[in-house]
């Protein structure tokens, strides 16, 4: 279906709200009154702009207060109707969203609502503009959409029909069934938005909260059905209210945006994008360090060997049962530079990587540009909204190339038999920690929902010492892929905000004790700390006494425990060490405030 | 009455909590227990901090889903309170907050709880401390302060009593009369909390949104009437749940606190800081230049006359009927230095300077050191939370001794009676728009109402091309001061924004069309724009043609109208006309994104 965005969704003025539509493959827009009103551009060279772009003018909006109001102020809201008809002649376009008034002066009296939106109608036609009526959640006498459709029936003028918004109909809780009764063709306009749940004021919900479809809580795929089946077959268009979008770069909303309706397209069986195809694991994670030495000491002192040399560039392969890091020393991109330290890319295991990658650019994921030396394997990678280079592998499977063929062996191997004789030592990698843009945390979500078919948690909230961090974990149903997204407390507070690589073992005790002993140091845990988790677990002396002298935190959900500590950090990367018992879920959430605090009073 | 904060209030690790709590001023702190478990320091090294900076700890907090549970929870719970009592008494505290069950296992049983928390308070006595219940506003079955008197009322045990917080009582929409008819030995502590009128979920708008009294909607000095009248006498005690706060400097935020604090006391009754003397007008605005050319030509052109330079610095005054600019060309601080002309000082014309520097000194505004020469008129001033020098003034009144009399006529005066023949020119300084720093918005308003005496008005949106703005403004009564607050979409957006002084005059278009004839250049406003006006408010063409032609934009309210236009911008200062007609009341706020998009769109 043709896909439209508002110009309100997107920051900037007007010429660039219109440059980033079209770039990121929109069909049109709709006009927001006040981004016309501020333009230097003349309506004609609006017009003529949208043209040269490839975009039509779907909508001009919005008009309000029109109808239900006594005859002299009526007449006034004609002679400004007809004023703005004659406007939107002159950008072209033929549809004009009319919101139903919140007025003081309008009276409930549908009969009068519907004589007056058929006046309204007949100015309009006498334009070829058609009328599309909108029920606001908080319109006055009229707020729901079959209200919002009986009037439309009643005045059953030719020019006037109705706009719908999920928005407005999902977040009053109507059900939105009854859409199917409308007849397609009086469906003259759709608005697709999703939001948060959120328990607030409806109408400051609407004007700060609003998200793309998919990044909120609101079932905008089953509403989509709906309206679909009522013959609706005009444009899919976004009209997001956002106070975070309105300063994030246009260019990239643009995207993120065209994105939410490609899986929205998807879910509601209107479109098919190239299925999805679910990682199955982590093939590695790779660091770039324009410093190797701290690197390659702390991946000794956790059990890692260097195995392999990559053939054509300076980055080594360290392995530790199926966990592996890539250290990369050669150029560094500027994060690199400045942190010294990043965790730059992340490979998952995939059952089939190069469908993978299609699903990836079909879903607008930018994809990277690979230098690839003539024996290479071949490794198809898209850019993650945090930067993060994601590719898709295949790792030592008989069907397929190994990404591990380009690593030629440095003649150390792993000893797994060791690890197995004791029990200690890592086995892969559990979980990965990224923070994520500040104006991109939801875009993130759905990015690796979209993209990569992982499923989302709840979004929870880590008080730092200097604001409230949000994480929100995405994984595989299994758990064999779980990367937790974080974001800062504000613009500007992600760069160099900590990134870790989580590692699962078996014996936590043991594998940290070992790793101190090879001259690791873990991170220092305030004492407090495990005096309060002996009063709320009621661990015994000697558990807790051990857990305090090593530094490792403890937690229980409703499935089990979870032991963890935490490496020094180098550049922007350290580790955690994870034991996870009984299908403990979590990510050690309740322990973060400690951790957050311990890294900032400490410098080790 | 004595003073205290909560630990969660306030940013940084638990000692720089301390420290700014006890620099400011404050007598004693809540310890909240996330702050202790994520400390280095012991009990004993806290206590003997708190002791060494002069602060008491007044409450350990909090202790949660006690009471009301089977008996087997109940023993655990016991347990773990017996832990928390041991470490009371290392911290050397007396009093613990238990709040209501929110928990699941919680049964509804007054008798149950009254006999749980009377078994607590046993337990507690045997280490000397007080069990001090507090009904939160989401409490599973305990959530006014009245259910949980009736509960304490009935376990009538001398450990055991309430703890009252202003947010969990007012934010629920309870009356507060009946806490006079609580015993005030009973009430063990309170703890006060505004927060902004927001119709939201409430344990969400409690743990983000809470602010300092007086800076919210919530009749907190009211309430703390009640109290008084109960016969308590414990310390008032703030805790803030903020996401603003928590990102912001510690020290300043303990300051604004404490503020609000006397400012409560004041509107209570309880303590009296010295009078409020509101200002009668702006006596002038300070503009500090490293280039002065430019701000030069532009006063000119505006009507500006030199008519005074200082006797012992580089500081020349402007006069224009009673607007009355200082260009200052000496030393200048930072902001001047990165942005060549800021606005830095405003001088209020006060009834009595003294006693208005006094007040402000009361209520902690910080007091700036002034480089007076011996012959200087004494003038006092102050720092407001945006830095801006405010300057407690008389102006050429006969009983006190005027600031002016420290400027040496240049021998230029500005001529009066050609403005008065034609009615063009400008008469005073309408009002002052001053960007905020975005940590302290809320503050600003509390300082501009406590230590000025101003009215706030509401708090509005505008848009801005990259993110919304918030505008507050406070003035008095008549309008003879009236200041613009406002602040930007996010932290570090403040610095470099633009300030702005607005000039009255009678007849704006003449005035206009005077300062472009003398080279001025208005900014220019989109012709979008006027077609618009002329749809909106039937103006004439012949009118809006000539407002289109000089960049005049226009408004109304329910009192009258305005018309408005702005100069260009030097450094980060520009000016604007205005026309105020039949007490029109506002600020031009809906021509203010039209403004701002101008002001991007035109480097000029």
């Amino acid at each position: 279906m043709r896909t439209s965005i508002a110009t309100v969704s997107l920051s900037g003025p007007l010429t660039e709200k219109l440059t980033a539509a079209a770039r990121a493959g929109f069909d049109g827009v709709e006009i927001f009154e006040n981004d016309l009103l501020t333009s230097p551009l003349t309506p004609e060279e609006i017009r003529t702009r949208c043209a040269d772009l490839g975009l039509t003018i779907d909508l001009y909006q919005p008009m309000r207060d029109i109808e239900a109001v006594p005859d002299e102020e009526f007449a006034r809201n004609l002679r400004r109707a007809e004023h703005k008809f004659r406007l939107m002649r002159r950008l072209g376009t033929d549809t004009v969203l009319v919101c139903s008034s919140v007025s003081p002066n309008a009276v409930d009296d549908d009969a009068l609502a519907a004589a007056q939106l058929r006046q309204l109608a007949d100015l309009a036609a006498e334009y070829d503009i058609r009328v599309a009526y909108e029920a606001l959640a908080w319109g006055r006498h009229v707020n729901t959409y079959d209200h919002a459709w009986r009037i439309v029936e009643a005045a059953d003028h030719p020019a006037l029909g109705l706009c719908l918004d999920s928005f407005h109909i999902l977040a009053r809780g109507s059900d939105p069934k009854a859409i199917e009764d409308i007849p397609g063709e009086k469906i003259y306009f759709l608005q697709l938005a999703d939001a948060p749940q959120l328990a607030m004021d409806v109408l400051q919900w609407s004007r700060h909260y609003r998200c793309f479809p998919g990044q909120g809580g609101l079932d905008v795929a089953g509403f989509l059905g709906h309206v679909i089946r009522a013959g609706y077959d005009g444009p899919l268009s976004l009209e997001i209210f956002n106070d975070v979008f309105r300063q994030a770069d246009a260019a990239t909303t643009a995207v993120d945006a065209l994105r939410s309706l490609l899986v929205l397209q998807e879910s509601t069986g209107v479109h098919a994008s190239p299925a999805p195809v679910v990682p199955t694991g982590v093939a590695f994670a790779e660091l770039v360090t324009t410093d190797v030495e701290p690197t390659a000491e702390l991946l000794t002192a956790l059990g890692f060997t260097r195995t392999g040399r990559h053939h054509g560039k300076p980055v080594d392969l360290w392995e530790q049962g199926e966990a592996r890091i890539l250290v990369n020393t050669g150029p560094s991109g500027p994060a690199a530079r400045r942190d010294g330290t990043v965790l730059a890319a992340l490979g998952l295991e995939s059952p089939d990587p190069a469908a993978a990658a299609q699903r990836a650019e079909a879903l607008l994921a930018p994809v990277l540009p690979r230098r690839r030396a003539p024996g290479d394997v071949p490794l198809s990678s898209v850019a993650a909204p945090d930067g993060t280079a994601l590719f898709f592998c295949a790792t030592r499977r008989p069907e397929l190339p190994s990404w591990t063929e380009d690593f030629e062996p440095t003649g150390q191997e792993f000893d797994s038999s060791a690890q197995e004789a004791d029990g200690h030592g890592i086995h892969h990698i559990d979980h990965l920690a990224l923070t994520q843009p500040w104006h991109q945390f939801d875009e993130a979500t759905l990015f690796h929902r979209g993209v990569l078919g992982l499923d989302a948690q709840d979004s929870v909230d880590v008080a730092d010492p200097y604001g409230l961090l949000r994480s929100r974990a995405v994984s595989t149903a299994d758990g064999s892929v779980r990367i937790a997204l974080g974001v800062g407390p504000g613009p500007g507070d992600d760069l160099g905000r900590p990134q870790h690589i989580a590692l699962a073992c078996d014996d936590l005790v043991t594998t940290a004790r070992r790793f101190c002993e090879a001259g690791g140091h873990l991170l220092p845990i305030p004492a407090n700390y495990y005096d309060d988790l002996a009063a709320r677990y009621g661990l015994s002396e000697e558990e807790w006494s051990v857990y305090q002298k090593l530094g490792i935190l403890y937690d229980r959900d409703a499935y089990g425990t979870l032991r963890h500590c935490y490496t020094r950090t180098v550049g922007r990367v350290f580790f955690e060490l994870v034991q996870r018992d009984g299908g403990y879920r979590g990510y050690g959430a309740p322990n973060a405030p400690v951790r957050l605090a311990a890294q900032r009073a400490v410098a080790f």
